[in-house]
């Protein structure tokens, strides 16, 4: 596997995530936590603005701004799309990236626990998730690889490697220890990885089991667009726990329940994630996977 | 004691406490469910201008705006103190109020359960507590009864009698169908109390334990006002759990930990509410104690 010789630990994308932005500061003040001999670290603080007025972001999701077709288009100039740009050029440029590997840390409302997400599933990542559910076995692997890089448009795909951690539940703009805690000890762990791959000194890993994205369901709405029920309470919390057809899965504010019509097991995630009723997105669905080495 | 002949339920007086205002839209839809023989009830969606926008408030607490001199103060003229004075005009005056009582619904991101807080220890306020504690047996009652009606800036100090509904925990700009649940039943039991009281058929009530907010603890900060650090996991999520002198509180940035130091056995609640960052704000500490009818 290739050598991996710099690295990036991206916080704050989302202004209202804390863990992350936190970490930062952190390690700025005790640096040598995230110096490793293989390769060089550092640390970008990606949306202090949305951070400073408490909010996701100003104008636009930063973490929708990065495929190569926007970030070279000069029409697109507020805020998020400027920060875009810029760290491109911190980072990137994305094609031929001066960064090996992006770790960009967010937290969710869900009740996800610590989970890492992988947007490829070459044998780095693989070989990834199987370190860090050996060396954290309270890790949840979750592949998102339904695009190539390319097609992705998330700070983490800058470089040609990047992965999300992604720790929750916490309230947007709450700092929590435990969720804290969680994203610190993720993230020394695949620190940890690249200096084992880079030094040849990885140890035998195991095959796992993960998840892959599958879909993503709407809230109920009317023909207005209209909200008109609410993620049942028994899938409230229930992240990565099996959901089978005829199971309830939304409640109408009428009280009428409805369940879930599918033909596969689901293991749903993001379940009632605050910052998906934007787009009245109720969670997502993903199958379970044995990941073999 | 007083018969009430006109009762106002509050939603939204917060923008992202979504509980309340699913709950007046439902109402919209179904009035009967709010009836009562012996009342009037009116409901009124207090910021949604703030709902809208996805936040708290736009320019300042609207729950802070109820000073009998704020709203006299013509020089008071923004978004929230100009919606203070309206819904002054709709629902009170202040001082000489067309409702006899207002109910308000709120939401915390800290793990409160269902919470009354009661802003007097008047028989009327110490009844209905009981009655909550009969009917609905998770309820937790809070006096927050150290100023008089007047000294209080909040929405329900409009009326002569006022209460508020405190659900959680539900992170901002989430709907949970437990706490929704939650919400609307102890309203109901609040709507049923003012209806017994009113026709004489209150039943036996027994003397229950309920908690006096005692003090307010802010977060560590350095002499520049940064905060250093955050509350200690063992604290978080165990709102009104007894904290005694001694007790870890606060986990500083760097790995030190912070113990409580107090005379008196404490019940925090408000424990790392989201909404209070904002002035470095921790928990609230209560003091147990047994109401005596």
């Amino acid at each position: 596997m290739k050598k991996i010789e710099s690295v990036a630990i991206v916080g704050g994308t989302h202004g209202n995530e804390f863990s992350g932005i936190y970490l930062l500061r952190k390690w700025e003040q005790y640096p040598e936590q995230i110096i490793r001999d293989s390769f060089s670290t550092q640390t970008l603080f990606a949306n202090p603005k949305a951070f400073e007025e408490n909010k996701r972001y100003l104008d636009c999701d930063l973490n929708r701004q990065f495929l190569v077709s926007d970030l070279e288009n000069p029409a697109l100039t507020n805020y998020e799309q400027s920060r875009a740009k810029v760290m491109n050029l911190q980072l990137g440029p994305k094609g031929n990236a001066k960064t090996d590997l992006i770790i960009d840390l967010h937290n969710t409302t869900s009740n996800m626990g610590p989970t890492l997400i992988l947007l490829q599933s070459d044998d780095y990542n693989k070989q990834m998730g199987a370190y860090l559910r050996q060396q954290m076995p309270s890790s949840v692997i979750v592949f998102e690889d339904q695009s190539t890089v390319d097609e992705h448009y998330f700070v983490s795909s800058i470089a040609e490697q990047g992965v999300i951690v992604e720790i929750g539940p916490q309230p947007q703009s709450v700092l929590r220890q435990d969720v804290l805690d969680e994203m610190e000890e993720m993230t020394q762990h695949i620190l940890d990885y690249i200096e084992h791959v880079n030094a040849g000194t990885l140890p035998k890993l195991d095959d796992y089991d993960a998840y892959r994205y599958k879909e993503t369901l709407t809230l109920p709405m009317d023909h207005n667009g209209e909200r008109i029920g609410m993620v049942h309470k028994n899938v409230q919390d229930n992240d990565f726990k099996p959901l089978r057809n005829g199971d309830p899965i939304f409640t109408l504010f009428s009280g009428e329940e409805i369940c879930w019509k599918g033909d596969y097991e689901a293991y749903p995630h993001f379940i009632n994630e605050a910052a998906y009723y934007d787009n009245n997105l109720a969670m997502s669905l993903g199958e379970k996977f044995t990941v073999q080495l």
